[in-house]
């Protein structure tokens, strides 16, 4: 592609879009000054905040109360593949608890020689490792099995957000702890109102699952788990437990209350398929995507993110005619194994009805199914794991919405 | 090294901690439940924040007001390598500008064929990438040269900070503009009421300099150039201009005032070495550093950052005897060019004096220097670019010093 052709455009563009923004309506009343220059600027702060400018927010779903309920990324907002501490998502049942970390335990015991109590500063001295891990709710895009429900990437895939995680190797803990023979499973529990646990194959546990405390470098944030949490490298997102203070070693699932009714799979035959925990390879474009705007015809940068469940994205391929030829995107590196991958792509518009999709393929091979593949396998009864191709139509007045293709 | 120790150590050690910890101040009156999970915890939020029991925050030093000065990011409260944004250390002496994003215009001219004006909009449109890079002011450690000063590692070091940038290669705007033969070097000026203003090779500028509008997956904060910015890997701090309104394209550097007297660097002989815009390998111990205390003998996981400005980190040493003998650290996964390096090292301390240093090594083979060799070629008239191996000593009491071994 020729980068300087987008340039060209961008600067016809340009006027038009500005003449047409009208102030944000978060603004204060106090406008900026013409010149900054020209004024003597705010001062220094000990902890910054974003500027009044910015109005990028969690959107909430679901939930009677706030305390129940779930708020998602405005993946539409984002740039790379680090999610800001403060717009990660959340789901939580019984509210975000409030713990004081100096009171805050965690308990292993079950089918171990040693049970142990552990505190968070003893955890913050065991030798730690940090890694970029995506965490995605089992229930994201769960409207849109039978047909086109949510305006936007927002609503359609925001359960899903990118971080820096810091804490220590389970393995590690469990080694101390001594695992009895026999013992095949282990049973997370957090310390919020609704009790949360999950049952985790110890093969898991004792391979790559964190106890973590950091997130983006500093202390989780308490909607993600302050003080401490499991992360699950690549699994269902509540098996991430929160706020974790217990971890009890068992020698099956417990069939919790989350492992079964809380994570419904009814598969054709009205069966249930239980304890499917892996999130398996997807991705999405989150520009264009719903309720934005094309200006009008000429180059632009299709841009979005990938991810497995199974470890590395191997590619992203994009189609601009609902699926009929595909190209590859640029993947930006590095490409990290349970992470997000954000990819891109030039595109020429030329005016017309297009469709858009992103394809991701894993270092399995797995390749992302389109809808109707997913549902030939799954049928519609399901509620979860919706991994598909999503689809996004550009309207010949630039405006772009959700479709099935 | 047996992980198990460790843990064996944390728990002999955690009581001890736990009943020597006081509230914070910044607590609220109201405590935590003593079991969260009795309790309706809080709401959901459009924006999060972090805990009420999280206290880091930046230091500030220098400057008469506060809207001249700088603020340093809390090394030893970090995780992993991402500086959270609003930890990110600060500089500026006209205060931090109030730019409404939709006045600001970026111009680009001198000697080019086509000078162009673009606004952030514009060039959120064009191709962009993503990369995680420090930046460190050149003025950090300054206050190190001639005895030890400051007594922890945010004052000593809290000038440099790693993010995920995300923006427009500047060589793509420029090959629109058309750079004009004989051009050499460009200006950057900078938007707030001092008008920093740096010269910089067109070298440097075509090959990886970015106009950032993103920092860790939203746009910039107002201290670190909203709504936008250069950011020049490896390079010096101010070089990477915020708050960025113009590009000048010319044939030589311009020696403004934060190329010359903003930026000096006195030899022994009285001349001064100017336009030194790399900055080359440095590290530092986060953990033990000064101000922090070990409880007792035992094992500890020290850690801490490591960067180049000529690129890739290829090893930190560490050394705990004040230099005799160095082990390899790990570094954590992966090595980013221009990032900020994570390295860990497990060390049994036996309650005797200790004397704990780092040493980075980068790509090119440069190895950080002790204080002492720095001084043989620099003298002590030099005020930035202090880049020598740091010293903390471990006294029999586990309190740890800011020293010159």
């Amino acid at each position: 592609m020729n980068r300087r052709r987008f340039l060209r455009r961008g600067i016809t563009l340009g006027a038009a879009l500005a003449a047409g923004q009208a102030a944000p309506a978060s603004a204060q009343s106090d406008a900026a000054p013409d010149d900054p220059s020209k004024v003597l600027g705010g001062p220094r702060r000990p902890y910054g905040e974003r500027s009044r400018f910015e109005t990028a927010t969690r959107k909430a779903v679901r939930g009677k109360t706030d305390e129940v309920g779930a708020t998602m990324t405005p993946l539409q907002d984002l740039h790379g593949i680090i999610t800001p501490s403060s717009l990660h998502f959340e789901v939580h049942r019984g509210g975000v608890p409030d713990i004081d970390p100096r009171k805050h335990r965690l308990l292993i015991h079950g089918m171990v020689d040693r049970p142990v109590i552990l505190t968070a500063e003893e955890i913050k001295r065991l030798p730690s490792v940090s890694r970029i891990y995506f965490i995605e709710c089992s229930g994201n895009t769960q409207s849109e099995w039978r047909a086109p429900t949510l305006k936007n990437v927002q609503g359609t895939h925001g359960l899903t957000s990118c971080s820096e995680w810091t804490g220590v190797l389970l393995s590690v803990l469990l080694r101390e702890a001594g695992v009895q023979k026999g013992a095949t499973w282990i049973i997370a529990e957090g310390a919020d109102s609704t009790g949360n646990e999950r049952s985790i194959p110890l093969a898991k546990a004792t391979d790559d699952i964190l106890v973590a405390y950091g997130q983006n470098g500093e202390a989780l944030r308490p909607e993600n788990g302050y003080p401490l949490r499991l992360v699950v490298p690549g699994w269902v997102g509540n098996i991430n437990v929160k706020w974790l203070r217990r971890i009890t070693v068992v020698d099956r699932p417990y069939m919790t209350r989350m492992d079964s009714a809380g994570q419904p799979n009814l598969m054709p035959d009205g069966k249930a398929r239980q304890l499917v925990l892996v999130m398996e390879a997807k991705s999405v474009i989150t520009f264009p995507s719903g309720e934005q705007r094309l200006p009008g015809p000429g180059l632009y940068e299709i841009t979005g993110l990938a991810w497995s469940g199974r470890g590395l994205v191997r590619r992203v391929e994009v189609s601009t005619d609902g699926g009929k030829t595909w190209r590859n995107a640029a993947l930006q590196e590095p490409v990290l194994r349970f992470a997000h991958a954000r990819f891109r792509l030039p595109w020429r518009w030329d005016g017309r009805e297009a469709v858009l999709q992103s394809r991701c393929t894993d270092e399995t091979g797995y390749v992302q199914p389109t809808l109707a593949d997913l549902v030939k396998v799954r049928g519609l009864n399901s509620v979860f794991l919706l991994n598909a191709i999503q689809s996004w139509k550009v309207a010949a007045d630039g405006s772009v919405h959700n479709v099935h293709a």
